[in-house]
């Protein structure tokens, strides 16, 4: 077997405990460091090793067995410090702060490069969902020179409910400051200072120019009343604090932050709550919209394993060639039967107006463990028919199917129309 | 300067065409064949290279110079033989073939492992939206263990105009067909087949187990009828032909294709005409959501052109690590000052209740060159104030500002309260 990659955490708060948790599940990886705020602090981790924990980040960046380096405390100090000396000494940094990108990424990446190491940060911008990498790779044919994003999870929030409740601005952010979704000091979410990090990193990475910070128009959302919610929402849209940039033909660049109407038939207006999303527009692809949560422990978690492993698939191979891109079918599936799956279903037939219809349905459901969630008759006025609609429990496919033959047979049964699976 | 890395195209019809076009732009990368059915076939291509065209297949998988194979012509024969052949002879493989992958793709991966060579095939599932490779890399980390998709534009298209314009399917058929979004024999699009191909691969990714094709189940959607539609809009829901993928915690899978309820208030009931979408649910990342141009000549190379680069970048490399994962960033972007943006305005005022009011603000507008798209006045009861709802054509924020500092030195306007952009 080959060694074990070494790798570094400095944070262990909610994202750098989700990446604690998820990557103690891979064998060809060992953290064997993790420097915290407070070493005495109460953690709900289990089984964490408290030897390999320090309150001296730069035992993590200077400690020679180290190869990755994950930065997840944020901020500029002391965190580009750490990543720059981290770097020096030759190790590889994932990193989840969009505040440091987007202020001194040129920095950062020159010296990554002077230095022959990578930099990832697919979880700085948008949590979960897969966006730097596609971007980087799979899209990397494209030009793409339109964004329209979602990219703060507090604002879209607290727009959501502006627009539900139709309460204002300041009832909305307190509710969401007791639910722990907006932070005491809301100024970095609610003026557009997040949303204005990401889309500085997310443009220059997209239109292969770099985005200064500094000329990000930003605008929040502290301003938008109740009653422009109802007037947009009258003409046909929806309120959203739109994260935008665009390439012009000239090379110029309009990267922005601010409330935005979109249209109801627009994807990013129905983005709801904390979740966010990416609408690219580029040649040759066109529009794709990538949605998901933008946010927490866990989803954040997702996209620094993701990054770590896209490193660890090259430092760990002198077989190199593409490994994360291979085939791997460990085994076989074992696959289920349609006729043992469960599942709710709407069911249409058409039946004589006679007495008694209704009640043989009930009874056949009944005695085949089907549970009704609606039951609706219809006259039929031309030929005394009645069109009959079920809508079931969840049941299994089997029952159905028999229940189906016994209304086929059923006289007073004239058709059975459709049987189509329904959401759970 | 390095090498070229050499290409060869097998097929150039839809496809291929985007291909060969997009492919010509990077300067890392020469076609050095193509071959074709019909070499007399007139085709859209300016300055194509006519010395480059062959109608035998077997010129470009044996021709010792080509590094890179991207099979475009789809079906069993005699595109599984040419891809291991070249697979044999050395050639790594980009296909968009999603009836071999997975009709055969336990085969096609072992020929390929065995001879150290990949197959991608990012434009099989899905067209231009990045989902196999964000699968293999970004999303590594996950366990994923449910897909709920629409991967064929066709049916989406009929079930969407079916819905929105209350016809039958057959009606339906015959127009998708007159306007080319359907086959004249329409069979694998309608009865699912083409999506039970994509999902049969899709899971086999996502899982990291194989499923068999012959163990998907498999429903068209040629039994829908428009009172179904119509039913089912009247609950909440709408009709989709959703290509589904579940693990249970027994390793079983259970994957299908077949005419489902979607809940209007989930992102697959929106997903309108030929837009295909994906969603995937894993742990640690929760619900991401991937839409996006499922078909189509450009959308389609968008994909095979990214797994092509995907594989320059490493075998073009002696220095490997992560090319593609380099931040790029050849120079600084030109920005635009917000003063010299275009936009679309929401504006809401207050003014008293006087003559004239509306006259003076559509001077000011035409002053200052807006014109406006809407503009609503409402009495407000208790004050005798009235509230004035604007929205104004595309105009020139410099413009628009002006404009609202003449309306704030109005008497007659109590408070400019809200200005806010609106999507063009």
């Amino acid at each position: 077997m080959k060694d074990k990659i070494k790798i570094g955490l400095i944070g262990l708060g909610t994202v750098g405990s989700g990446v604690y948790k998820t990557l103690r599940s891979f064998d060809n990886i060992e953290i064997v460091k993790i420097a915290v705020r407070d070493k005495n602090k109460k953690r709900d981790i289990e089984n964490l090793d408290e030897s390999i924990i320090t309150d001296n980040p730069y035992e993590v960046v200077n400690d020679p067995e180290i190869q990755i380096v994950a930065e997840l405390i944020g901020g500029i100090n002391p965190a580009f410090d750490l990543i720059k000396t981290a770097v020096k000494n030759g190790k590889h940094i994932v990193t989840a702060n969009k505040e440091l990108l987007a202020k001194h990424g040129e920095e950062l990446f020159n010296v990554a490069e002077a230095n022959n190491k990578v930099v990832l940060y697919e979880a700085a911008i948008a949590g979960g969902i897969p966006l730097i990498m596609p971007v980087k790779t799979i899209l990397a044919g494209n030009k793409i020179t339109k964004i329209k994003a979602i990219l703060n999870g507090t604002t879209n929030y607290i727009l959501t409910k502006m627009d539900m409740q139709g309460s204002s601005y300041d009832e909305v952010l307190k509710e969401a400051q007791e639910l722990g979704y907006a932070e005491s000091d809301p100024t970095s979410d609610v003026e557009g200072f997040d949303a204005a990090y990401k889309i500085t990193t997310l443009a220059t990475i997209a239109f292969h120019k770099r985005i200064k910070f500094e000329n990000v128009y930003r605008e929040g959302i502290t301003k938008i009343r109740p009653e422009d919610m109802k007037a947009a929402n009258e003409m046909g849209y929806k309120i959203k604090l739109i994260a935008s940039a665009e390439l012009n033909e000239n090379g110029q660049a309009d990267v922005r932050v601010h409330p935005m109407l979109i249209r109801k038939t627009q994807t990013l207006a129905h983005i709801d709550y904390v979740t966010n999303a990416v609408t690219l527009s580029g040649h040759p692809v066109g529009d794709v919209t990538l949605s998901g949560p933008g946010a927490g422990e866990f989803p954040t978690a997702s996209s620094v394993v993701g990054d770590i492993l896209a490193i660890v698939s090259e430092i760990g191979n002198t077989d190199y060639l593409l490994p994360m891109m291979r085939c791997r079918h460990e085994e076989n599936a074992k696959s289920i039967e349609i006729s043992d799956t469960e599942n709710k279903y709407y069911l249409s037939m058409t039946a004589r107006n006679s007495i008694g219809v209704i009640g043989r349905i009930g009874k056949a459901c009944e005695d085949n463990n089907i549970s009704l969630a609606s039951i609706v008759q219809k006259e039929v006025e031309k030929d005394n028919s009645a069109r009959i609609t079920v809508i079931t429990e969840i049941c299994k496919e089997k029952d159905m199917q028999n229940v189906v033959n016994i209304f086929k047979n059923d006289p007073a049964i004239i058709s059975v129309n459709s049987l189509i699976r329904v959401q759970l």
